[in-house]
């Protein structure tokens, strides 16, 4: 059996009872396990971590769409993060040795499936890219919701499933396939915006910053403070700490300081044993200089 | 059952061959499991790390006391690590939820069979001390085999089990129990040992400086560097990276840089998560946000 995991995101992370019954949905398939739920309320997201293989995926999925289109009203969404749909995005993750092969074929799958059932208009990323101007999340999610509503009429973005216009109250859905991706937050002791998006548009790739790293600054009003939210898709090229002191450095220029940092969802083992590697200057510590792991093997 | 960490540190560490026959002798015991051996050739010292029941281990270490008085004359050890014996010092340690009064059991077993079957004298030290002043294995090695050689005809000095003479060629040995210790060593990038021991003075918790950190400055021949030797007795009360820095601040002070650390032996993933969250301000950072950790549980 091909394991996968599953990481949906959903544009609702403020009324904790409805997280509660997109969760409960998810859950309902069997074969399903669920690894972590993360809830921010000033991006209003929640990002459920999912494990599984393709067909208890599959369910699982279909029931939180239909759970999320109950939910969620995505004309009165509001929140920090981009987003163009009340399931944002699905990405399918393959675990150990899973080909990519069986990501990408769970991610059309589920996209079929999702535009015919609940008539919302689909695109395909990342691996799963039909189109090669699709590859790339934040193409696809430009101008949010509103922005995408805009152009779905255009041939260029017309949705690789679905109906050519956007869902009157869930949007659009993003699926796709891809390699493990860490979502790591850095928060700021000040609460200026332009701070944190300073800071991003110098750590991540696309402004020459730091390889495999994606970034944009927001504010979080409930903690009046502004965060460096980004994406790791590769931890081996860019690792944790390598992206942090980016972080810190380009803010310390800028007269803020890293307060703390977050992590949505898991972290791959040796991402985590990577950081022991970089801050204590120690070169080959893994899984197997632990006591648990050496206990296990 | 009762499962326990046993942790043999022999006075080997250059003829790998020898160190190959002492580590086959400790895995001879049916039940017993290898999950570490670290040898290094300035300490010429070897550290095996054995998990079982009390009966495995007590099997597993009459064969390596065995091995041990066949492999290695004491007479002609040289090392830059205090020793007083073939087999040096014996720690049990509890694994989950065995009691420290089982590793305590275990060592009391082990010592009086230790000293009846090989005529050697032992000590009991730390959570099995039989006198507070044997607590500290440093108080008991102090000066090392030669030194305690020259005091074991004392009464104070008179060992808890065997002869009070030392063996001609295995010397004693310090058998006990204790919480779990982190072995973690700091290379600088100079050569001059004074520089090591006098970091070690103000890092060490008997100096003034870290509580729960042992340290000892020495220096590495094959490596041509010095090297502060830390033993972190509670990683809870002084962290990998706590003591890490300070040490890099003690010895910047002199002049100095950390080049490189190593532990010998295993970390437990409590410690090893534990610097994730030090070094990139993230707090509850822990197994439960370690994506196979997750699918483990």
């Amino acid at each position: 059996v091909d394991w996968l995991e599953c990481v949906p995101n959903v544009s609702e992370g403020r009324r904790l009872d409805a997280v509660a019954r997109l969760v409960a949905a998810a859950v309902s398939a069997p074969g399903v396990r669920l690894l972590d739920v993360s809830s921010d309320p000033d991006h209003n997201r929640s990002v459920l971590t999912l494990a599984g293989d393709a067909e208890a995926l599959h369910r699982s999925l279909l029931a939180l769409y239909g759970a999320a289109l109950a939910e969620i009203d995505l004309t009165r969404h509001q929140g920090v993060h981009p987003r163009v749909g009340a399931v944002d995005v699905v990405p399918f993750v393959p675990l150990g040795d899973t080909p990519m092969a069986a990501a990408v074929a769970a991610a059309e799958r589920l996209a079929r499936e999702v535009a015919e059932r609940f008539a919302l208009p689909v695109y395909l990323y990342e691996q799963a890219a039909r189109r090669p101007e699709r590859r790339l999340l934040a193409d696809i999610r430009r101008g949010g919701f509103e922005g995408l509503a805009a152009r779905i009429a255009e041939p260029a973005w017309s949705p690789d499933f679905g109906p050519a216009r956007v869902h009157p109250g869930a949007g659009a859905t993003v699926i796709g396939a891809r390699f493990f991706l860490i979502a790591f937050n850095a928060v700021l002791d000040t609460p200026d915006v332009a701070v944190a998006r300073a800071v991003a548009r110098r750590v991540r790739e696309s402004g020459g910053g730091l390889p495999a790293v994606r970034a944009l600054g927001v504010y979080l009003a409930s903690r009046d403070r502004a965060q460096v939210s980004m994406n790791l898709v590769d931890f081996r090229r860019t690792p944790l700490l390598a992206a942090l002191d980016r972080v810190r450095s380009e803010a310390e220029a800028l007269g803020a300081r890293v307060v703390e940092t977050e992590v949505i969802g898991l972290v791959p083992e040796e991402a985590a044993f990577g950081v022991v590697r970089d801050a204590l200057q120690l070169p080959g510590f893994g899984a197997g200089r632990v006591l648990e792991g050496a206990l296990l093997r």
